[in-house]
C-alpha cells in the first residue's frame, strides 16, 4: 500500500468542499460536479454559509459541522478568507488540502506574500500537506483499481481512457484542458496533479510519488521554475532509467518571463541551464502540446525502438519522400535494404514497387501483404528499428461514400462493405503485426489522412494502432524518442 | 477570357475517358465517379471495349466512335497501349489529355522511357498539350462560376469549399489526398493540379496560368524536381510580388532522393541551391504538410501583419507563457505594452488580471470585453500586429454537458444554452472584431481546445475566425507569413 502523502490525496474516501453552489458558474461548483460525474463513490461534504444543499449533498455552514475528519478539503474561496479556514481544517484534523484559489503570491503586493506565508505556517503547525494555491487539482483514473470508468477528478471535463501516463505541471490547463477533444487525441490518463503555486507540494513531490507508483510508466511535465533543482536533477536521473519523462520547459525569452511572472509568480531562470538539466537528466524536451502528447502516446504503448533506422512502407510517392526527407533531417537513418531483402520484397510485391525504403507498392496493393507480411519481412529483416506506414487504409470506406449518391450507385457494380467482416478483417489484418511489433519491440505509426471517426481508422485505434492523418508528426518523437533510448542504454 | 491551355484542361465541355467500368476498383473508376459526384455539367464519354455503359452513361469502343470531338481526354491504361491511344486522340482532333497512368519514367529501364518519348513525340505532332503521366489529374471549383458548390473533380473525395487557393504539385496525394478530412481542417480549394512526371506541362506551366488567374491568389506548390529552374525563378519573383506562394520541396536527402528516383523520376537537386531560390525569390517554404495547409489557411484570408509584434490575450497563464515563449524563439516579438494602453486594459480588466502582454483576463471574464473591447483596444493601440487570443471560447458547452448526467441535471440552478440566442450571440461578439482586423490588417487567431464539432467552436468557424484546438501550430506560420510580408515590401 503506497503511503506517500500525495497516493493519500489522489485516493480520498471523503472530500469537504468549500465554495461550490447550484449555479454552476463558480469554479468551486464546476469541479464539484466534475467529482461526481466522473464516478467518485466517498462522500461529498459542500460547505457553505446559506445553502441547505449543494448538487444535492447535504450542505455544512463550517468544517466543524462535518460528522467525520474528511481525507481530502477542497478550497475555492478569495484568499482573504483563506487563512481561516486553513485553520478551522488543522482543528478539525484535516492533513490533506487542495487550494484551488488564485490571488496569492502571482499578485503584486505584500499582502498577497502574507496570506501565503500565513496558510504555509498554519499548514506546518497542524502537520497539512497541500497542493495550491491557484490550481485546477488532480485527476486520478486510478482510484478504483478494479473500475476503469470511474476518476478522481477535480479538473477534466470529462473521464479519460485510463493508462499509465502521469501529469505535474505548473500550468492547470496544461493538466487538464489538453484534453478537451479525447476522440481527436488517442491518448488516456493514469494521474495529473496541477501544482500551481508550489507554496507546499511542488513537482519534485510529484517525482517522487512517481517514482514508485506502479500505475505510472511514463510522466509528463509542464515546468516554469525548479524550486528544489538538486533534489529535481538526482530524482530525475534515477527515473529516467526506468520511466520516460517527457517535460515542457517555458522560459528564457523576455516574454516568456514576463508571462510567468504574472501567472505563478515563478523567477524563470537561464534556458540554457534547463537545457542542460534535461540533458543530463535523459528528459525527453519538448516546447510544444502536441508534440508533449504524441510523445505520451507513442511512449506509453511501451515498445522501444533499439536503434534509429527507419522503415517506411506507403503506395504514394510523396508522402513516403517526405518521411524520408524529414527522417533524415531529424537525425534519423532510412537505410537502403540490402539486396537480400530487396530480392524478397520483390517477390510479394507488383512489378511496378519499389523496394529499396522507402517501399513504395503502388496503389493495387493487396490487404494482407500490405498489412501483415511487408512489415514482417522487414521487421524480421534486422534492418530496420520503426516502420511507418503510410496508406491503403479506409479505403472501403471511400468506396461506401460514392453510393450514397443517387448518379452512382443505381449502375455501381459493387457492393456496401459490410461492416461485421471488415472488422473481423481490421481484427485479422492488425493483430499478428502489432504482435510482431512487440516482439521486435519495432514500433509501427499508420498513417491515413482521414478523418479518425470514419470506420477503417476507428478500427484501427480500437485494435491498438497509433494512427496520425498526416505524416508529419511522428517523426520528430521517433527521433527524440531515439535520443532517449540511447541514453538509457548508457545510463542502466 | 482565359486562353492558357491549362484553364482549357481545368474548364472542359466534354470529357471522354479511358479505363472506366463499373466495379468501382480502378482508379479510373473512382476518378469518373468524382467527376459525377462532383457535379460536372458537361458531356461523358466513356471509353471501353466491352461494356455498353459505364455509371450510366453510354460507352464507346474507341474515340473515333464519339459523336464530338472532347475537350479533354482522360486515360487510365497501362503504358504499352498508351501511345496507340495518344495517336487515336490525335486523328480525332483532341488537344488536351491527362495522362494518369504510372509507369513511365518512373520504373527503370529502356524500354518505359521509350514510352514517355513516343508519347511525347505524338503530342507534339498533333498539338496535344497533356498533363502526367504517373499523376492524379485535376481539382477546379471554379469551373461554374456562378455556382460554388460543384466542381470539376478527377481526384478528391468530396467538392470543398471554394476558395482562391490553388496547388500545383508532383505529388498527387499533396494535391488531393491532404483534404481528406476538411472537418478538421477549415480549408478550402480552388484548384488543384497533380502534375507527376511532367513530360509535357510542368509546375511553371501551372505558375504561368496561376500568375493570371483571378481565382487564385495563394499559391501552393509541392517540389521534387525543377525542370526549368531558369524560368521558374524569374516567374515565382514576379507571382510573390503579388501572390504569397508556398512550397514544400523535397530533396537533399539520401533516402528523399531514393525515394523521388521511384517515385517520380526525379534527379532531386541540392537542398541547399532550392534554399537559396526560394529565399531570393520569396516563397515561403515549409518541411510540413500541416504547416502548409495551416499556411494557405491563414494566407486565404488576405489579412497580413504589418510587422511582427505579437499580443496575446488569454485567461490561463500556461497556454500565454508558451505562446509568448515559442513566438520569440521563432523570431518574434512579444513587447512589454507602453505604460498608457496598460492603464487602458486596467480600466476594463478585473484587478487579479495581468496587463503587460500576455494579457492574462483570468478565469472570470465576461465575452463582449473578451471578444469585442479587449481585442479592440489593442488593436487600436498601435502597438501590435498580430492578435492570439486563447480560451473562454465554448465555456457554455462545458455547463451543457454536465446537464447530461441523472446526477447533475435535477440540482443544477442553470439552463441549457439557447442555441439560437447563442448563434446570434457569437455573430454579435465575432464580427466587430473580424471587421477591426481587416480594418488594422492584425490577423487574430483564436484557440479552443475544444472538438471542432461543439456548437461554439462550429459557430465560431461558420462566423470566420481563425480557430486552433491548440496554440501550438499558428507562431511558426506567423514567423513565415512576417518575413514574406518583409520581402514583399521590399520588392514591391
Amino acid at each position: 500500500m503506497n503511503t506517500h502523502f500525495l497516493h493519500e490525496i489522489l485516493n480520498p474516501k471523503s472530500i469537504a468542499i468549500y465554495g461550490a453552489n447550484n449555479k454552476g458558474t463558480s469554479l468551486a461548483s464546476i469541479q464539484l460536479m466534475n467529482i461526481i460525474i466522473s464516478g467518485f463513490e466517498g462522500k461529498i461534504y459542500p460547505i457553505h454559509l446559506k445553502l441547505e444543499t449543494v448538487m444535492g449533498y447535504k450542505a455544512y455552514k463550517s468544517i466543524t459541522e462535518v460528522p467525520e475528519t474528511p481525507d481530502l478539503v477542497i478550497i475555492v474561496l478569495p484568499p482573504n478568507i483563506v487563512n481561516q479556514i486553513f485553520r478551522e481544517c488543522g482543528e478539525k484534523g484535516v492533513k490533506r488540502i487542495i487550494l484551488i484559489s488564485g490571488g496569492f503570491r502571482e499578485m503584486v503586493g505584500d499582502r498577497a506574500n502574507t496570506f501565503t506565508e500565513e496558510i504555509s505556517e498554519i499548514a506546518k503547525k497542524y502537520g497539512i500537506r497541500f497542493i495550491g494555491p491557484n490550481c485546477l487539482g488532480i485527476y486520478n483514473s486510478w482510484i478504483y483499481p478494479e473500475n476503469d470508468k470511474k476518476a478522481m477528478n477535480t479538473s477534466i471535463w470529462e473521464n479519460l481512457e485510463r493508462n499509465k501516463f502521469s501529469i505535474a505541471s505548473q500550468s492547470g490547463t496544461l493538466s487538464s484542458h489538453i484534453f478537451f477533444d479525447p476522440e481527436n487525441l488517442d491518448l488516456g490518463l493514469g494521474k495529473s496533479i496541477s501544482v500551481g503555486n508550489e507554496a507546499n507540494i511542488d513537482i519534485v513531490d510529484c517525482l517522487e510519488y512517481y517514482k514508485d507508483d506502479e500505475n505510472t510508466e511514463v510522466i509528463g511535465l509542464y515546468i516554469e521554475e525548479l524550486k528544489r533543482g538538486k533534489k529535481f536533477l538526482e530524482l530525475a536521473k534515477e527515473i529516467t532509467s526506468q520511466k520516460p519523462i517527457i517535460a515542457i520547459y517555458v522560459g528564457g525569452s523576455k516574454a516568456g518571463n514576463r508571462a510567468l511572472q504574472s501567472h505563478t509568480g515563478s523567477m524563470a531562470g537561464n534556458a540554457k541551464i534547463y537545457d542542460a538539466v534535461f540533458k543530463e537528466t535523459g528528459i525527453i524536451k519538448t516546447d510544444y502540446v502536441q508534440e508533449f502528447l504524441d510523445l505520451a502516446m507513442i511512449l506509453t504503448r511501451g515498445i522501444y525502438p533499439k536503434g534509429n533506422r527507419i522503415g517506411i512502407i506507403t503506395n504514394s510517392g510523396g508522402p513516403g519522400a517526405m518521411v524520408a526527407n524529414n527522417a533524415e533531417k531529424n537525425g534519423l537513418v532510412v537505410p537502403e535494404f540490402s539486396e537480400s531483402l530487396q530480392e524478397q520484397l520483390k517477390e510479394v510485391l507488383p512489378p511496378i514497387a519499389s523496394f529499396k525504403n522507402p517501399v513504395d507498392c503502388a496503389f493495387d496493393t493487396n490487404l494482407p501483404y500490405f498489412y501483415i507480411n511487408l512489415p514482417e519481412i522487414l521487421m524480421k529483416s534486422g534492418e530496420i528499428d520503426v516502420l511507418i506506414q503510410y496508406g491503403v487504409v479506409g479505403f472501403q470506406d471511400v468506396m461506401d461514400n460514392y453510393l450514397k449518391y443517387d448518379k452512382i450507385s443505381p449502375y455501381a457494380d459493387f457492393q456496401k462493405q459490410d461492416y461485421e467482416k471488415t472488422e473481423e478483417l481490421v481484427h485479422k489484418l492488425i493483430q499478428p503485426t502489432l504482435k510482431n511489433s512487440k516482439r521486435f519491440s519495432i514500433p509501427i505509426f499508420y498513417v491515413n489522412p482521414q478523418n479518425f471517426s470514419t470506420f477503417w481508422s476507428k478500427k484501427l485505434r480500437e485494435n491498438g494502432a497509433m494512427l496520425f492523418k498526416l505524416w508529419d508528426r511522428p517523426i520528430s518523437c521517433i527521433a527524440k524518442i531515439c535520443e532517449y533510448v540511447d541514453y538509457r542504454r548508457k545510463h542502466t
